[in-house]
C-alpha cells in the first residue's frame, strides 16, 4: 500500500468470543497492515449462523486483547457484532471486516452453521470487503501460523483488489504450515446419524447434537478436498442465494391454478 | 396425484412456534395433499437465521394443533427442529418440509436472518424437497387465505414436478388475495440506521435493533418488487454459497507470497 494513503482501518471479529486465541492471533496479522478494532461476542457463539438478536437489547464493553488490541465485548452474536460496530461503535468506516481465527474449520455445508462466516457475510451486506478465517484443528492450543500467512495473503489480496459487491472470501488453513493455498468452491456435503438419544434421571428423553460429516461431493476443486490434503483453501462466496440455473427454466404458468 | 401412490408424508415446521397460526394455516394446506406431521420450536425463534443448538440438549414434547395436526415442540431453532425430526422423531422419510406460515415478508436481504427460511434450508440440506412460506404482514391476525393459496399451488408443483438437490423454494404472499404468482431472484437489499441507542437507569448504554430497510435494487424481476406490487413471488434458492462469477477469475498464483 502506498504510503500516501492513510492506513487501513480493519474490524475484527468472531464467534469464539473476545478470550479466544484466535481472535488475538488474526488482529495480529490485521495490524500489519492497518489500524485495529475489534468488536466480538463476550461468549463462545459457535453454530449461531446468521442469527441476530431482536428481543433483548445489546450491550458492549470495552476491553484490550492482549494488552494492545482495543475493541468492545457484546452481548450478541457475531452478526450482532458487526452490524452494532457499524451501526453504533465505530466512528470510521472500516475498509475491512476480517473475522476469526475459528478453533474448527468452516468448509463445506458447516459455512451455513458458522458465526465466523457470518460476522464476514454482515461486513459484506454492510458493503464492506470481509474475510473469514478459520483452522481446522478445534483445538484452542493449536499451532495458527499457517492460518496466520493465510490471512495474510488473502488480507493483502483484498486491500490491493478490493472485493466485488455481494462476495465474502471463506479462508481455512490447517495448523501448522500449508505447503500451498487454492481458490475452491464450497463441497457439497452435509451430516448424518446427527444425535445421541439419552434418558435423564427422570425418565425423559433429551437428545445431544453428535452428527457424523458426510462429504458428497468428489470434485478436486472444492474447500474440503484441498482441506484434506493439507492445503489452505479461499472460497468466494455470496448472500444471494438465488438459484440462478432453475429459475431460467421457470415460467410464471407452471404456478397457475 | 395417482391414487396408486401411498399418501405424501409432509414434514410442517416454522419459526414463530407450535402456537402461530400460520403454522396452522400450512398444516390445513399441506393436509389436503398428504400426512402431516408438525415438529416446530416450542417458542417463538424469530431472527436466528441457520443456528442450530450444540451446548445443551434438545428435548421434544408431543402435542396437537388446532386440534388436529399431531406434532412434537422442540426447545431449539427451526434448523434443530428439522435435524432433529430426521434424525430421531419421524419414522418416516418425509415426501416434502414445508416452514411457515411466517407472519412476516422473507425476502431480499432477510432471507439470510430468517429461522422460516433456515427449516426449509435444513429440509434441502437433509436432501428433502423444502417450501418456505411467509406473509408480508407482521399481524398474527392477518387473512392468510392468500398466502395459503400460494403454498397450495407451490406444494402441487413440487410434488409433481420435484426440485433439484440443493434448492429450496421461497415463498412469500400478501394477507388476504393476490393477483399473480411469480418467479422471483433475491432483491440486493439492506439495512441502514439499525439501532436505537438508550440510558438504563445505572447510566449505560444499550441498543435496541431498529433498522431501516433499503432496497438497492431497480430489478422489476426481484421478490421484493413483485411483493411491492401486491403479487406473490417464489423464489428458488440454494445452500452452496460459492460465487462462482468471481472463482473463475481467480489464479492461485494470486495468493502467493
Amino acid at each position: 500500500m502506498s504510503d500516501s494513503k492513510e492506513r487501513p482501518f480493519i474490524l475484527v471479529s468472531n464467534d469464539d468470543g473476545i478470550f479466544s486465541p484466535g481472535i488475538k492471533a488474526l488482529a495480529e496479522v490485521a495490524a500489519e497492515f492497518g489500524d485495529v478494532y475489534i468488536v466480538a461476542p463476550d461468549k463462545e457463539q459457535s453454530a449461531v449462523g446468521h442469527s441476530i438478536t431482536i428481543q433483548v437489547p445489546l450491550r458492549s464493553s470495552k476491553f484490550t486483547v492482549a494488552d494492545k488490541y482495543e475493541g468492545e465485548a457484546v452481548n450478541g452474536t457475531p452478526a450482532d457484532c458487526v452490524k452494532l460496530a457499524h451501526g453504533q461503535l465505530l466512528d470510521r468506516k472500516p475498509d475491512l471486516v476480517v473475522s476469526g481465527i475459528n478453533h474448527g474449520s468452516n468448509a463445506g455445508i458447516n459455512i451455513m452453521y458458522s458465526g465466523t462466516v457470518s460476522a464476514a457475510t454482515e461486513g459484506t451486506i454492510l458493503g464492506y470487503p470481509s474475510i473469514a478465517v478459520s483452522c481446522t484443528d478445534f483445538n484452542e492450543d493449536a499451532n495458527l501460523r499457517g492460518c496466520q500467512e493465510a490471512a495474510r495473503r488473502v488480507i493483502k489480496h483484498v486491500l490491493e483488489n478490493g472485493l466485488p459487491r455481494g462476495v465474502t472470501l471463506n479462508v481455512n488453513a490447517p495448523a501448522g504450515e500449508f505447503t500451498d493455498i487454492k481458490w475452491t468452491r464450497q463441497a457439497d456435503s452435509r451430516y448424518v446419524e446427527e444425535y445421541e438419544s439419552r434418558t435423564d434421571p427422570f425418565n425423559r428423553a433429551y437428545y445431544w447434537l453428535t452428527g457424523k460429516f458426510e462429504l458428497l461431493d468428489e470434485g478436486k476443486d472444492s474447500d474440503i478436498h484441498v482441506l484434506n490434503e493439507g492445503l489452505a483453501s479461499v472460497t468466494p462466496i455470496q448472500y444471494d442465494l438465488t438459484a440462478y440455473d432453475l429459475l431460467e427454466g421457470k415460467e410464471d404458468s407452471d404456478l397457475q391454478e
